[in-house]
């Protein structure tokens, strides 16, 4: 599968990666969870080259994570979350969680997420069954069908893990 | 700060990104969650060039993600995921519901996952505090401690959100 055709592809995982595939983009839009919305605020903290940085934001604003917002007098922008872009915090959530996990020694510092009323941390991102069963990777298959459509209209795809169950 | 930095950084999703940042990686790791092992399976169903498929499964391996069980005849490979590696499928899941969400017209075809037992999809994963309240970006700080201590002796990082809070 060429890279262009990510954009088309029926796995919404592809289609995620072909908007914000890249490491760069993955932490401009962790940093905008943080409240982050400069141009040069990104840049001290990504340490990114400005070419870069300035096609990956007009890349994240032309897909819709992105608003632009310019002041009255044109002499700044921030660029704001919209709705698309503020959901992908369970993404990093997820992909946070994963690291801590397994990326860091017992001695070294961490940055994690609390609850900013309680202090605490959050509860652990799993997935579940609507009985509340955790599913892994074992637990799944993938099905088909029309995005509007209720998923009990779905066919099989066909994976190595259905030939195998 | 420089890619290799991203190794050492304090931050999880750094490290993470530092691990799997990459379009083809996350591609690898969602077709080894559907139960493919092969050389074969990943490059025809991912249309990766051989030398970058090699670079990335070898990359899987080194960094404990993939183990590599060869045949007693030794003509076959298959790279098997580590318990690390099948955890990542949490991350999977939260970027394949984000995209089923946002980048999908209702007509269009889209793969989705179910519960094998119940043919039902999964319920949302959505980050939770303690007490069940959804958290948003704008519910939650960034502290930072050792891995090893508790939640409570973390200090607090300072970023934007913090600064107007």
């Amino acid at each position: 599968m060429k890279h262009r055709d990510l954009g088309t592809s029926a796995c919404p995982i592809d289609r995620s990666l072909y908007e914000v595939g890249d490491t760069w983009t993955l932490q401009i839009l962790r940093d905008a969870m943080h409240g982050i919305t400069r141009f040069t605020d990104f840049s001290n903290h990504i340490g990114l080259a400005t070419n870069v940085l300035t096609a990956r934001l007009q890349k994240l604003v032309s897909v819709g994570m992105f608003e632009v917002h310019e002041s009255a007098l044109g002499n700044s922008r921030d660029y704001v979350l919209t709705e698309k872009g503020r959901d992908f915090h369970t993404v990093l959530a997820a992909l946070r969680q994963w690291g801590q996990k397994h990326l860091f020694e017992d001695d070294e510092p961490v940055n994690r997420v609390i609850d900013a009323r309680t202090g605490r941390q959050p509860l652990p991102l799993r997935l579940t069954a609507e009985d509340g069963r955790e599913l892994t990777p074992d637990d799944i298959l993938i099905v088909q069908s029309r995005a509007a459509d209720p998923i009990e209209a779905a066919t099989p795809i066909d994976t190595p893990r259905r030939r195998t169950a």
